[in-house]
């Protein structure tokens, strides 16, 4: 069976890895071009000449989609389901412990990740960012209750950004080089304060 | 009286801007050379050919001469003294809304900084870089008590970082457009965590 007669339908397993990359490489585009909330998973099904079921046969659901076609060494999905399963009165710290364990391994590939995010014309576009308020923001905020719980979760967001920057991107000390678990004691706290502020 | 013959001591009215440029040229070198701790009032002196008496006199100290290499349409120094004088236990909104105001008419510089520092090869070199250090840190770290002062005095620049980041950088909504007095409401507790953490 040839690529020009492969049909719509669920393919045979040798064409499996064929399908994956062709859906990634349509997604990435209707991403950038349209944003996470923008892009459908029927216009990237059509894109990539497969059947829709696909998508969701090889990767879940759209935040599954976006983050592969990140390439990230951290799926940050699988990351933040402990830190969200927890008790939230003890989240802040569980959020930068899981932050910092997870990044300080590839310190090189967040700088990298910043700075093309920061650099590019239209930001809203960078996939890091959609990453950011597609996944990390909205599953915080899922948690969160109270007034303005989209601005705190953003802030939160904003928060981890501005560490890492300090301890990746610039190395300024003692940031740099602060054990994650002094981070955790100091960070977390004004974490929480976002994540569950107290009365009045 | 030529330039040649210009002799080392306190020069005439009108050359007061001619020296105060070679002052400014020259302590941008050094800076950007031997960053702010390494950079001596003598060593920029020497390359400006002026006598050293004369850096205090028209700039006051290495820090207001470090600001004046910038050129920034905001003085931190100035912005940071009320901040500062005021009530410990309220600084943490004070600082926020300090910032907002002071970088709210100028986004499109802070974003122009924040881009130039990130994308350096040595960021320790980046005189924006040694402002946050050498004059937001120290200023902060001064009024502060406890164990790690140091380093959360150093976490609450990261937060006005990530905050500003993505408020004027890559504007996310709903930090980008949300009320100076919400971030102050909200920001302003988690960055006082760090300045003064409860007890335990």
């Amino acid at each position: 069976m040839t690529d020009a007669r492969r049909s719509r339908g669920r393919p045979r397993a040798g064409d499996a890895s064929d399908t994956r990359a062709a859906i990634v490489a349509a997604a990435r585009a209707q991403f950038a071009a349209k944003g996470f909330d923008g892009a459908s998973l029927r216009a990237i099904a059509l894109e990539a000449g497969v059947d829709a079921s696909l998508i969701s046969h090889y990767f879940g659901d759209k935040s599954r989609l976006l983050v592969d076609t990140l390439q990230l060494p951290v799926n940050p999905i699988d990351r933040l389901k402990p830190v969200l399963a927890g008790d939230i009165d003890e989240m802040g710290p569980r959020l930068v412990t899981a932050f910092v364990s997870a990044w300080d391994p590839h310190h090189d590939v967040f700088s990298a990740l910043i700075r093309t995010a920061l650099g590019s014309g239209d930001p809203s576009a960078t996939p890091v960012l959609q990453v950011v308020r597609n996944i990390v923001v909205s599953s915080l905020r899922e948690r969160m209750n109270g007034a303005d719980a989209e601005l705190r979760a953003t802030l939160m967001a904003a928060q981890l950004i501005g560490m890492a920057t300090l301890r990746y991107v610039v190395r300024l000390e003692p940031v740099s080089s602060a054990a994650p678990e002094k981070l955790a004691r100091w960070y977390g706290p004004a974490v929480q304060q976002l994540l569950t502020p107290p009365p009045g």
